[in-house]
């Protein structure tokens, strides 16, 4: 069979690095013992190996202190952990309409559960229109603005600085979905004001699927979540307060942490900057082409506001469901992703609930040759 | 340096099965896309992996329906699932006074937030009197019994078929923590009326650190922790009802779930009894020897009760703060856990609360010169 031709980075990226999966084989050997449980050699290297990617992660995103790094299972527990933490009985949140069900659905089960309540602020092609949106709909009982980075369909970006700062300036706070961005775009939690870095690994930081972060940048205690043993003050049957592991609770996963240390690295030798350019290239030579094709429908351009959208293509062909036209391309091994991508929010807004959307995310492994493929399998199917 | 002779099998087990590792490396290379979001063909394979795990932990604890395998992060993940999805407003739950903190805290944090209350019930030697200890603590608003298997300290091991049976004949539901007994001891969900049981997968299934599993054996709809993105119903706004996907929000390890999948088979190959027999027999001889030992403390007789011990043994050496004699240990390259093992409830039914205790806990690779090892850094430092 011919070798897969992988669109699908925004779902997880593909390949993984070598040196990611080395890192993952590596701890599974080197660092086998359950860290900050006991005092002998391999658990002190294994908690060690933990640190060092707190460390890592804290410089990566600029975040002041790296035990307010906090590992969890993904972005969705991360956003999770947010949400519960920040909402008590009459709360209320502004997000965006651009947002992951990551971020609706906590929000909307809250809301079916009498807890609290949020608001939508429609994001425009002006960013100032953008955050006076978000204002509108702050109100004296709002805690936090929470909006992702980008769209995860249409890679539409979120003016984060200028939020981060209109939230404080309004006295809520922000927290920002990166699962989208982080590894492709430059985050700086100080700068941006963000309190609250959701991060999924997977994607752009080139771990292996099954590990996120949590980066919290404030003095905000959020309420715990999830509580258990976390190896410290065992006499107390309160989760205790000190970080990380008031948010840690139950055995971490080492192994993951370790490809996420690894994947940082890569990802820092590479540059941010040069991975940002590189898939730039691609998404604008993708759409150059699908834009001369017949029959092919194309949502944003990268060209004309490059510093304004992730990249990542959303389109469709002729009157195929994308779904349809998605089970075509993947006959012809193309790999992208059809439908809704948990956010029909988004299709919303962009008009395209009825059809969802088929969508192309590069990775820095794309070579000419994949998009040359994906390009003549696109031309084969909307020719018709 | 030395190698390190690892007795802490009770915290995760070490080294894992090389079936398990090959099984990580083969995931992030062949099954590298994010399942259930497209339908490619690595995709659809990635979905098959995840399901052909379901289907054998599904088997491997006698439950009848692999869509109520739900893969979560750690057994403390999977406990809280339960316990925050069966708690409401006034409920009531009863657990045994040896429930490690993966089990307390929550429900201490609950309790503390007034949300709802639970009993203690003290395990018996005898099993009627263990059982008649917790019906005592029933009442009208209790929803649950949750109990460890065995005690992750002492190993003593609680009467689950006959707890099960009672539970549902007066009318609440049974939630197992199995962190410490799967794979080692057979679990039937069906046979012990167990509704919920709780699984720990890097200990006795010798999966990677970063995976559990919570596994529903009951009609009960508990409410959701966690939402977010399904790959399901993505117009819907609230989290879908269908099973896995009601408790499995966002990208899910698929590495550490393949690794799962390798463990429980290596376990099966293996043979849960013979691996029981295997670590009796290294428990005894252990035991054996350190009954002999001046100055040092034992708690529990793996002979005398054998049907009603895990395979751990947690004792004490002179006056040695069980700490200190862990540091000494760690010295000479003994790998141990020391301390109260986010189990202080237990310390306090044995009395070791001033101490704790020093655990040893063996798996299948344990090698008789690992119990020599082991038994003469003991004897070095209990003779003085």
């Amino acid at each position: 069979m011919d070798r897969l031709v992988y669109f699908d980075n925004s779902a997880t990226t593909y390949p993984k690095p070598d040196c990611v999966k080395k890192a993952v084989l590596n701890s599974m050997e080197k660092f086998g013992a359950n860290p900050g449980r006991s005092g002998y050699s391999m658990a002190v290297e294994s908690a060690q190996e933990i640190y060092g990617t707190r460390l890592e992660a804290a410089s990566f995103f600029n975040a002041n202190r790296e035990e307010n790094v906090i590992f969890c299972a993904n972005c969705t527990l991360a956003l999770n952990f947010v949400i519960k933490g920040l909402a008590k009985k009459g709360s209320h949140f502004v997000i965006s309409n651009l947002e992951h069900n990551a971020v609706i659905r906590p929000l909307e089960t809250l809301k079916n559960r009498g807890v609290c309540d949020y608001s939508i602020a429609e994001a425009a092609a002006d960013d100032n229109v953008t955050v006076s949106n978000f204002l509108k709909q702050v109100k004296d009982n709002t805690v936090a603005i929470i909006c992702t980075g980008a769209s995860n369909v249409f890679g539409e970006m979120l003016p984060l600085e200028k939020l981060g700062k209109a939230a404080h300036e309004k006295g809520v706070l922000f927290a920002v979905d990166a699962a989208q961005i982080a590894g492709v775009e430059s985050i700086d939690v100080k700068k941006m004001n963000i309190d609250f870095l959701c991060v999924a690994a997977h994607k752009g930081l080139y771990a292996p699927m099954g590990i996120g972060m949590l980066i919290i940048n404030c003095e905000n205690e959020l309420e715990t979540l999830v509580q258990g043993g976390t190896g410290t003050q065992s006499a107390v049957f309160l989760q205790p307060d000190g970080m990380p592991e008031r948010f840690e609770s139950g055995t971490l996963s080492l192994p993951m942490i370790s490809g996420l240390r690894a994947g940082m690295k890569f990802v820092k030798s590479y540059g941010v900057d040069n991975i940002r350019a590189k898939e730039n290239r691609i998404v604008k030579s993708i759409y150059s082409a699908l834009s001369q094709m017949k029959n092919v429908k194309l949502y944003t351009n990268p060209f004309s506001q490059e510093e304004s959208f992730a990249p990542i293509i959303s389109f469709n062909i002729g009157n195929y469901h994308s779904e349809e036209a998605g089970e075509l391309l993947s006959r012809r091994n193309i790999a992208l992703r059809a439908g809704y991508h948990c956010a029909y929010s988004a299709h919303l807004a962009y008009k395209t609930q009825d059809t969802g959307t088929l969508r192309i995310s590069p990775s820095v492994f794309t070579t000419k040759n994949d998009v040359n493929l994906l390009l003549n399998s696109i031309f084969q199917i909307a020719k018709n």
